[in-house]
């Protein structure tokens, strides 16, 4: 049965797994190439011809029968975070060759051609960056990025050319030829598992901004000066942690498009029961569907961190952009498919955007592109504890077969 | 001059020091016995008997010429924080010695015997514990504490022993012959710098409350987990944060002593920029004259912390009392004679408490104390630019002596 067959390949991969850690296949890894050359494997049996692209991505491909048309690519990633899970990337990649199976079985060859993407290093690795493959494949990944040294001294550029990739040939994006790109991923999140629906139609991944802010005040004795006289850097700090949470909760509240704010580092000096904090430092983070959001966030925010300075009579000596990613809105016209082949296959659906960021970012800059979702238990990922069941991922794979069929017979990519 | 001959004293002390980090002098370190054997030698040398007691401590006395009456005693602590300066400490045990040269200078032998006190590690040491030469001598050093290992598992007794403490002898109170202690500190804060005024009258040593508080949610994915759904331990911990701040304010201005309260320490867990915080750990201090207040504080900060909580759906999984000491007023009859003390010198006074524990604590258990700080340039403390001139410390050790003076011909203690 193919639902058995998806679920089986699921399972088997996660079996290749650092046995100290399960679920950790580390991208340059041992381990990481073990479970790639599993991979090609599957595809090879599958019928889809193999290779390695210059940004390290594994592609399997199957011709269409009409030549000069572009490729329908769907996609993911096989590699892991540390003790992750065996859904978060795997599924993507898997429910696309299970696709290729199903074409086989139903005798199907497409107008279009069709590939199946594992990409580099989706998660973030001791490199740096995140999204290896997808970047090099929209001519992103830069020779800063590329120069990124591991803890051993080993340059991200080395790394790649170590697994098979050609790193001092990125620079250009590497195709012109994606007629339209989708990609299945667990939810990691709770919506649609509380709401008791089957697929999550993704409007946009959010765009993320990553700011550190730093108060300064004065490390004096706790227990010697008075309060009027202090300049007690954490006391600002935590205003403004409390003034993060109000605005993002206006924000979701107000706007009519996602958004969330968190403060999830802090760092404090001297941090001593006895020491008045002389020195807070907080990283906030804002995702949105809209750009002019975070930027209206970040306006926010450095007003009410100069406010907090201002009263706890500390400085903020920092306030600075980390890094910045744009939203990236999910194609009408895809979605439109995705959501009619859910449809026809009686599965409920509603509409949210993507707090976490993908490959799908990366190959927006080439093709139109869309992503679905399938329920995550809890809402756990990067986890050991991460699951979704075998229906539900046999539905992923199901609505990314309809829509495939729909699309080849719609599109005409040149 | 005399007031040469202290100042000589305290920067001769203070060149014995760990030469990579002035000024450093930890206890039971060979340094710290270097600067003990060099006092020993000037307590010899200004006609005192010496010796080190059960507790560590070294004494310098001068009998006195009625017999039976009780001691006289004046001291402080030769040990230092690493990297403290040249006057927390040094000061108090080098005026005493002064004291004593002074009565020799005018040919005055007391009626009561004197004596000068180095106590044994007042500033925590690796072992733990503060004060343990004045907890000892008070009785108060129990197996608990004595027990208490360094990084390298030697005992706090060991290390007694070491220096030529009797450990095994330590249990209960050391002295029933103390008639009234007296110490002169270096402030530690602005008040008296920023009033101008040269002598301190220390009503009280603050008590110091110490509670630990640990608030527990869950470690979502800060991209994909929309606000209403979270239970960020950040969040209810910089609430409380806010509180403490708001509520010491709010005591300091309508209680009629002194009142201070601090958060130190915070830890938080993940830590990490896009994940939710599923664990914040605060370490919550408040200093107090009253131990009522100390009460009422907890009490209103237990409250906060569950209502903090509550609105950020997370659990207060602890709150915990992790120290407690009670208030330490200083003797009226004592301040009085310090009062009067002063101003035949023409000196300004103002009465404060302290913010800071003392020895003197300890020693208000065995017998009535009282306390007199002079001023702290920028009230910095506890590092190399802790600053009192030759003239304000030799201003403290006239009080002192005047002091000495006019209790040894009030009192008689038999």
């Amino acid at each position: 049965m193919a639902e058995d067959r998806l679920w089986r390949d699921l399972m088997a991969l996660a079996e290749i797994t650092d046995p100290a850690s399960p679920y950790t296949r580390r991208c340059f890894t041992d381990r990481f190439l073990e479970g790639r050359r599993w991979l090609r494997e599957r595809f090879a049996e599958a019928g889809l011809a193999t290779r390695v692209d210059e940004g390290g991505n594994l592609i399997g491909r199957v011709e269409g029968r009409e030549p000069g048309l572009k490729v329908l690519a769907l996609g993911s990633h096989s590699d892991t975070v540390p003790g992750g899970g065996r859904f978060d990337g795997p599924l993507g990649v898997l429910a696309g060759l299970e696709v290729v199976r199903m074409l086989r079985d139903a005798r199907i060859v497409l107008r279009h051609p069709i590939e199946v993407i594992d990409f580099l290093s989706e998660e973030p690795s001791d490199y740096g960056p995140s999204c290896v493959g997808s970047r090099a494949m929209a001519g992103a990944l830069d020779a800063t990025l590329l120069g990124q040294c591991n803890s051993a001294g080993e340059t991200l550029a080395a790394a790649m050319a170590r697994i098979g990739a050609q790193p001092d040939r990125l620079g250009a994006p590497l195709r012109d030829d994606v007629a339209a790109y989708l990609e299945l991923h667990i939810e990691q999140a709770r919506v649609l598992e509380s709401g008791g629906i089957d697929i999550g139609l993704v409007t946009a991944i959010l765009g993320i901004l990553r700011l550190e802010i730093v108060f300064e005040g004065a490390a004096d004795h706790a227990g010697t000066t008075p309060l009027d006289l202090r300049r007690d850097a954490l006391v600002a700090a935590s205003e403004l942690v409390t003034q993060v949470r109000r605005i993002g909760e206006q924000y979701a509240r107000e706007l009519n498009s996602a958004f969330v704010a968190t403060t999830g580092r802090i760092e404090v000096f001297p941090n001593a029961a006895n020491v008045v904090p002389s020195i807070a430092r907080l990283v906030v983070e804002a995702r949105a569907e809209q750009a002019r959001t975070l930027a209206l966030f970040e306006d926010e925010l450095s007003a009410a961190s100069l406010a907090a300075a201002a009263a706890a009579r500390v400085d903020r000596c920092v306030f600075r952009t980390i890094s910045r990613s744009e939203p990236s809105p999910c194609d009408a016209r895809l979605r439109a498919h995705l959501q009619a082949a859910a449809a026809g296959l009686s599965l409920t659906t509603t509409s949210l955007a993507s707090g976490a960021g993908h490959d799908a970012v990366f190959m927006g800059r080439l093709a139109p592109m869309a992503m679905i979702f399938v329920p995550s238990r809890d809402g756990k990922s990067h986890c050991p504890e991460e699951w979704t069941g075998p229906q539900a991922c046999q539905a992923g794979a199901r609505v990314l077969y309809e829509a495939v069929l729909t699309l080849d017979a719609d599109l005409a990519y040149g």
